[in-house]
């Protein structure tokens, strides 16, 4: 990390966490160089960085800017209580599992991908074409060797070197974090995570008996490195949880550099990651963002990942980059679940190497940014105007924050008799906050049933809205 | 549980304790009238129920005696440590579950059954028919009500009444239980446990932070009653955790009325039991023995099972009969992996509801104990005299204990090299005893290869034979 790249990364913090607003004007660069005993260019180098993120705009003589944003209604930077807590909202979460809905409705709340994609078929096919005599015995209990293989090829798009001994094979995403999670902590541990963060994540951290610290997350680059580094002065947390690329639920990527930086601040205090790469294939960029394992040099890192959103999640084939905890990675997966199906691993093994994985994530890239433009319009449309709204640079949800008087589990009643379902925001926190925030999928309805949809609930949301004088 | 029935039960600790050994004259019948302040028609209903079992014979003129035993060389019962202690032996387990064996050699340490039966045809063929397109999305987190109202039917064989809603459908037997202890205990709780135990079980006790009690258990009818109950007033003892039918590794199915007194102990005691009975319905009993979960009237009974030992492992089906904890089961198993894939499930609904299921075990069963006995002809014939082997009333697993001198571990390498596998005795203690002892599985082999293999086995362990004299 260069002197520029620290200073960026402090700036861009200030800029995030709202100490300097959008058109305010930023220190000069002989000040800043003076404040922080930097040469001039090395000041110049940092906001020159920040000009290419588009966040800072350099009007002619008159120095640094913090520019408009690119969208000028994300939600708020997440101010969650600060102390390690104890995980509640089992109940609203087991509620949403356990909703039989209309067959009629349209269900946003899932995060299921477009399953009806024509690149899907070769999958589909191979998978009855197998013998299923192959996959009747006890296997691997890391998996089998052809997925490792692929697994490992794919790494390499996210800038990771891996060998297929470093990998072990989950039932799931949701298997690979829970086994993580046991791997690297004592019950009564404290686990630093993104707010809002994905319920089952947050679940995991409860069963597996530890605390959850909800640290400040911005919803266009992600957990608050300053506020974690406070955190981590003030408490003695064991390991940070992330899921820094095409976060869920906002859709938020860390930048490259500041995932670096978050590698270096777990290194300083001698702490693991985990990370939640579910997503990092469907993202808009294209190569796809670096993981925080791709900076890995001494295995502090746990990668978890699923093919459960860019294939199916029925197929249930996750896996772990475990780094130097593969041993206790593999105890707690054995007692777990012992080994995985072996056929669905073998088709996935087998789409990957054929190239029909590539090719059908390269549709799906393409097809979910459109119709994230089209659902951003519809919200636009038939949202109140206070309405914000966050802007994914991947997957297939977003995350909508209205007006602070809303409460969205009671919305969430109103719009399912209307026939349209969410995920709601509380389900998103530790302590049931973001109760005026609700996520929305926009992978699997037709553009016409999600703007009939996004319509219905913006007429819902319009009998809740407090009448404005 | 009436007097008589308590009375058969403390006689027949006192005799499988060896306090009375076989031959030895017991008790007259008013002598143990007087000392337990019953009626002499309790004592002799007592001492009969004893004779129908086969224990106690009556000799006209001269009282009862213990029997001479069904078979006359079971091995001992077991003597573990009497205090709580951490699990153990994960190297070992990792060992033989990473073994890439000679594909030449013969298997006899995997708990595979039969997987070339020609009674499985319908379901394999059923798997490849699926449209694999029902098995993408996400599904109910507790299992497809199809297979959880099969299981229902099921169950009434093994005594009990459940309701689709009572079960929750696992990835295998393995998850079963590691979900189960979870959800019964906290960290640095005591379980008790049979000895010897399922190496996976034990381990899923180390996994969770817990002890293992190992109480001694009687190679014919199971855990110690007498054992537990010392060890309960002893120790601030949380769950008993016991496959009490066709056990793993021996084979025993503890007897009905012994099934009912380690449920009243739990009761008494106020905790609850773990029921592994995944090898319940190969059980040689036609109808198949009663679980203790039949006996359950509050709850407090945990079943596990899983169709990797009926059917195949490969499938990953297994489940949880809960009982009152399905609340913390439910949630535990959402954590552990989500929800299980979907055809695999339906493929085996399909299999019992049309009778393909009935089918099969009952040819298996017939197999597998003609499979038994030229086993046990086998070793009877190629192993030292001084052997002493279980006598299984179901499965496909028997336990050999050998003299005492001999280091099964050591005996294990040496029979690698020649081409034969077996499971050494120390992955089923928690403190690695039970070094004289190994685990042979007899489903999968012809009987030449079979018989090939014991006559290796008995040739190498002569080798380890301490010199007679
Ligand atoms: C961020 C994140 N992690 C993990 C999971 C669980 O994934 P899987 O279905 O592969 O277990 C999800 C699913 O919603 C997710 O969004
Ligand atoms: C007693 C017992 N319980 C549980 C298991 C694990 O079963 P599954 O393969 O269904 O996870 C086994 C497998 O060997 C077993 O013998």
């Amino acid at each position: 990390m260069t002197l520029y790249e620290n200073l960026a990364i402090r700036l861009r913090e200030h800029i995030e966490l709202g100490f300097y607003k959008p058109g305010d004007k930023l220190p000069s660069v002989r000040q800043l160089a003076k404040e922080h005993g930097v040469s001039i260019s090395t000041v110049q180098e940092a906001y020159r960085q920040l000009e290419q993120e588009l966040l800072v705009e350099a009007r002619p003589k008159s120095g640094y800017f913090v520019s408009a944003q690119k969208q000028d209604n994300l939600p708020s930077i997440s101010r969650p209580p600060q102390r390690p807590l104890e995980v509640s909202q089992w109940e609203e979460v087991l509620n949403m599992l356990m909703i039989r809905s209309r067959t009629d409705a349209v269900q946003l709340q899932h995060a299921m991908p477009d399953m009806k994609a024509p690149t899907l078929k070769p999958l589909l096919k191979d998978l009855t074409k197998q013998d299923p005599e192959i996959g009747l015995g006890y296997s691997d209990i890391r998996g089998t060797e052809e997925l490792r293989t692929q697994l490992c090829r794919l790494a390499v798009a996210s800038g990771c070197q891996l060998h297929p001994d470093d990998l072990v094979i989950t039932s799931g995403c949701q298997e690979a974090l829970s086994v993580c999670l046991r791997a690297v902590t004592e019950p009564g541990d404290i686990i630093a995570i993104e707010s809002p963060s994905f319920y089952g994540s947050m679940q995991a951290i409860k069963a597996a008996n530890l605390k959850a610290m909800e640290i400040p997350t911005h919803p266009g680059t992600g957990i608050s490195l300053e506020a974690l580094e406070l955190a981590l002065d003030q408490w003695p947390i064991k390991a940070i949880f992330v899921t820094p690329t095409c976060n869920n639920p906002i859709g938020y990527t860390m930048p490259e550099d500041k995932k670096e930086q978050l590698y270096r601040l777990a290194q300083s205090y001698d702490i693991t990651i985990i990370e939640d790469d579910i997503y990092g294939d469907i993202s808009f960029q294209f190569p796809r963002p670096k993981t925080i394992k791709s900076f890995d040099t001494d295995g502090r890192v746990l990668l978890c990942s699923s093919f459960s959103k860019s294939i199916a999640p029925g197929m249930r084939v996750g896996w772990i980059a475990p780094g130097r905890y593969r041993d206790k990675v593999t105890h707690i997966k054995y007692v777990s679940s012992s080994m995985c199906p072996v056929m669905p691993q073998l088709a996935v093994a087998k789409f990957i190497r054929l190239g029909g994985y590539a090719k059908h994530i390269r549709q799906m890239r393409q097809n979910y940014e459109k119709q994230r433009d089209q659902l951003l319009k519809a919200i636009k449309t038939y949202f109140p105007k206070d309405t914000r709204v966050s802007f994914p640079d991947g997957s297939f949800i977003l995350w909508v924050e209205l007006n602070q008087h809303i409460d969205s589990m009671k919305l969430m009643k109103k719009c399912r008799e209307h026939g349209v379902g969410f995920a709601p925001g509380p389900l998103f926190s530790a302590t049931g906050k973001y109760r005026n925030c609700f996520r929305l999928n926009y992978s699997e309805q037709s553009s016409e049933k999600r703007e009939w949809a996004i319509k219905s609930l913006g007429e819902v949301i319009n009998t809740f809205q407090p009448q404005e004088s």
